[in-house]
């Protein structure tokens, strides 16, 4: 199959929201008025973002979705996206199983494929995505304020368990096959929170959606706002799994900075506490609060510590997913 | 170095055109008024599109210099661009020269680094370019119509030859060292039409950038355009090489199918022949009529023949770049 044919099989679609598609040299699309455009860009790797061997159906609807997420984050409506991909060689049902996957999660997101570019290569996955949010209205890294609450979405640290109980399964001894079962789709087929990204406009400070860790992506917003934060471990969403006597430790570390949750912790002034309360039952999604942000010169040393509830801080042997 | 230094120290510079840069879960930038925003994509990989030992520098350049050709080629101002990038290892010195490279090129041109990803894989570089075109000018493939004039800028298949040389330098003995170092430019650092596909619009009723190989490119625009294509060998500007008795075979090869020209191929109607002479006069460009568009039945078989003058068909061994 040559590159072409490759590209009218598996990825050429009908476009709704474009004026010109997949085909040409570029594609043409019409910006709404009053908005800004958001641009994300996210690139997986065999190797180092999945299992050369996962099922092609999850690779395609994750490499998707970890852009939707960032969209999310950012509370933009998500519309265009084009992909690159590397691919060895031309492996017709691997493409099939991919594709599916990966409009799998473009449709239920409202997201189209507008253009992209296949070459051989080690199997690489780039995607750029797309979005619009009314002017002014995006969420940003940089605007938590002291007092503000920190609140993060749905439970964190199931997608790291999965991974570490396939890559060590002695170790995690005590995750048993049925709960690896109900741990793996959170590892591979993640759920951008789009509609709680959307609605926390003009609700929320500061927002980023969790990839590297709860620990690592929260320290973005204090970087970049300029603030510390403490949170409370005992309040925060952490998976459940049996025995947890014997786990704790772990727990924390892949609840704390165990990567891959996709969920969004953004911060709020306090008035906002209870609509964020009934947006969590509108959405039938946790939202939790798990701390506070405070002036930079409140913690010494972290900008971040956790807490127990009885006083002792938690300290982790390494707090966040680093791609080098 | 973390992923976070990496991004700050080589590629975090200040915005023009930008609201948000590089360093959030997404950039934001304004569109202008009464525009098509136009999207492309381009990935280049270590041992498909270039050799792992190229100068880092052209690497840069040349990554974004294609992206910029694909603009060029829809008549659009390129103004964003993001840069996802796939390192075996962090290493200082190919990352400083690349960067240098990059934004040499992306500066050149008037486009802003708005965001990108950068991670660990086989060397890997995948760019997404947006410019703006006014709406409904921009240059698109299906335009060609029957009588059609059918041109080309520049001078085709210097960047086949010196790759040729490289690759092979027995079979090509006949480039010597000083026509190499001549050739190698068009090979490492292309200079996109970008001048000249934005003075096109208007005036090209169609237009692709060479990037496979003339003909292979070409059948884009005769595909898109449901046309067939004829041209004049002795009238495309092939480059120049001493000994052209003995080469004349490699030479319509190269130019005809070598590719990497990045150059651009449209057509116009007759009308605008001056027209096009005048622009290939003010930016002191070499633009040549190669032949005419004709209606699809008035060629059997192939969609685009080559004639010499004196009639004889030209036959390739192969007609463009595959990717796969």
């Amino acid at each position: 199959m040559s590159e072409f044919e490759l590209i009218a099989k598996y990825f050429i679609r009908p476009g709704k929201n474009v004026d010109l598609g997949v085909g040409d040299d570029g594609a043409l699309v019409r910006v709404s008025n009053d908005v800004q455009l958001v641009i994300s860009t996210d690139m997986s790797v065999a190797g180092t973002h999945f299992f050369a061997e996962t099922s092609p159906y999850f690779v395609g609807w994750k490499s998707m979705a970890v852009n939707v997420s960032d969209m999310a984050a950012m509370g933009a409506q998500p519309k265009w996206a084009t992909l690159a991909i590397a691919l060895p060689e031309v492996d017709d049902a691997w493409l099939a199983e991919f594709s599916r996957g990966f409009f799998a999660c473009a449709d239920t997101f409202g997201v189209e494929l507008i253009g992209g570019d296949t070459t051989r290569g080690p199997l690489n996955i780039s995607i750029t995505i797309m979005g619009e949010v009314p002017t002014d209205q995006a969420l940003c890294r940089h605007g938590a304020q002291p007092q503000d609450e920190i609140w993060v979405s749905g439970r964190l640290g199931a997608a790291a368990f999965a991974l570490a109980k396939l890559q060590h399964p002695k170790q995690f001894y005590y995750v048993d096959e049925s709960e690896l079962k109900e741990l793996l789709p959170a590892l591979h087929q993640p759920i951008p929170r789009l509609n709680l990204g959307l609605a926390l406009r003009g609700i929320a400070s500061s927002a980023i959606d969790i990839s590297d860790g709860l620990l690592a992506d929260l320290s973005h917003i204090l970087q970049r706002s300029n603030v510390s934060a403490r949170l409370i471990w005992e309040n925060i969403p952490s998976v459940r799994l049996a025995g947890d006597h014997m786990y704790l430790n772990d727990l924390q570390q892949k609840a704390l900075a165990g990567g891959d949750d996709y969920e969004l912790c953004f911060t709020a002034p306090a008035h906002q506490h209870q609509t964020i309360l009934n947006l969590s039952s509108i959405l039938q999604l946790p939202i939790s609060c798990i701390g506070h942000i405070l002036q930079k010169d409140e913690l010494s040393q972290s900008q971040c510590k956790v807490f127990m509830r009885d006083g002792t801080e938690i300290k982790l042997s390494h707090t966040g997913f680093n791609h080098f």
